[in-house]
């Protein structure tokens, strides 16, 4: 029924192929992991299945609350059907938590609380992996225009809203996440992945993390944590 | 007449003293040259007297039109008389032309004019090498308040208008500079200085560098240059 043809693009996590429908690609989601610039890499055991049925799980509920993605059809374990869009090439990332590469850059610590929920893009380019960027930037090299910002960042704040308080009643601290976007018939809509690849998760109890920060920093049990995080999501 | 007190701080460039006013200083331009951090030094002969005398001769015409700064007189030939602001820890950049570490981390080349006027915030603070950051961290760091940051901005991009025409007049291109602004009796305005050291300054006729980028990159003839502004000024 739903009908691959052939692979469009692949990816460091994903694999993407056309349909018989012009506007709709099937999204197939890989064990690979890499970290670092693909500096570092590896397999997680199921993480493909976690990370489609978690993306599919949370793009349903942005639909029903009005953030509009590319989620279709959860097709399998793997797979789901999307709305094809044309990718802006920005990483867009929400913190509500200091962590990671940033906390370091402003020698912050790990898990400060920010005043307000803080934006930031990066220029998604792996050649010169994906240096952070401002407003200026995006629109003066032509990446997305003013107006597509300022629709992103709405979108951006909204979805974080949203799954703040999701993630918050399965015990989980959403600390920061990525998001990407796309062009669709003349609208800005949601796209890509929401799992513990793009996110930080900690549970909100005792701090420990349920995301791919325990790949990153060899941290051990990271198939646990991936499923972990699943099971709180269906229970 | 002008009566220096203590030295209040030293920096890279500039030692800032306290005089019988509470409410004013005075700056005295060195000739010790860095560049990258610290990590290269040198001296640039009568660098101090380019510098203090381009400086004070942009901010009587930036006052003049309507730019507020901590300008009050010249003193001699390396101190000026300004007053005493509460710097806010931000490198405010403009750039007009690609050039320097932006160009290279966006993968452009130099030399590209912009679109328009692209404006960025480093985070002055030495420790950790001055880190790119945006409005957002900006605010969320309690560096400068939202209000502080529009006005900043404001001011930034008339100064640009200002100095590329004054410059242009002087067949001197004005590629790229670095302002920083302090608070003042409850207001914002422009401080620090306005030379070789803070603009990046292209011969308009031939590219030919004409600021630190000399002593950066060891092109020589680095006085020869800092003396050629100063007179294209003064002519
Ligand atoms: N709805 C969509 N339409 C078109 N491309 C998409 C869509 N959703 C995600 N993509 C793109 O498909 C690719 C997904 O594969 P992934 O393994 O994440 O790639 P990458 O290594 O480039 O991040 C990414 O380039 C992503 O931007
Ligand atoms: N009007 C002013 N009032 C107070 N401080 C100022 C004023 N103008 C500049 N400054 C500060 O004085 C110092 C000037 O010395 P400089 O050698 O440039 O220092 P740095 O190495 O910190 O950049 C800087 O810290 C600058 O922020
Ligand atoms: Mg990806
Ligand atoms: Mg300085």
């Amino acid at each position: 029924m739903y009908k691959k043809l052939e692979m469009f693009y692949e990816g460091k996590a994903k694999r993407v192929y056309k349909t018989v429908v012009d506007q709709e690609y099937i999204v197939s989601y890989k064990d690979d992991a890499t970290a670092f610039n693909g500096e570092k890499r590896g397999t997680i055991l199921n993480k493909g299945e976690v990370n489609n049925q978690m993306s599919a799980m949370i793009f349903k509920l942005l639909q029903e609350l009005g953030v509009e993605n590319h989620f279709i059809a959860l097709i399998n374990e793997r797979e789901m059907l999307v709305k094809a869009v044309e990718i802006i090439p920005l990483e867009v990332i929400v913190r509500n938590i200091t962590a990671g590469a940033m906390a370091k850059r402003l020698g912050l610590e790990e898990g400060i609380r920010m005043k307000f929920p803080v934006l930031e893009f990066s220029y998604k380019n792996d050649q010169l992996s994906d240096p952070f960027i401002n407003d200026d930037y995006a629109v003066a090299l032509n990446i997305a225009s003013q107006w597509e910002i300022q629709c992103i960042r709405n979108m951006a704040l909204k979805t974080n809203e949203i799954l703040r308080e999701f993630f918050i009643e399965k015990n989980i601290l959403l600390v920061d996440f990525k998001l990407e976007f796309g062009r669709y018939e003349n609208r800005i809509i949601l796209a890509d992945e929401i799992s513990p690849d793009t996110c930080r998760l900690w549970d909100a109890t005792n701090n420990e993390k349920l995301d791919k920060d325990r790949f990153r920093r060899d941290l051990g049990k990271v198939e646990e944590a991936y499923q972990e995080v699943l099971n709180r999501l269906k229970a």
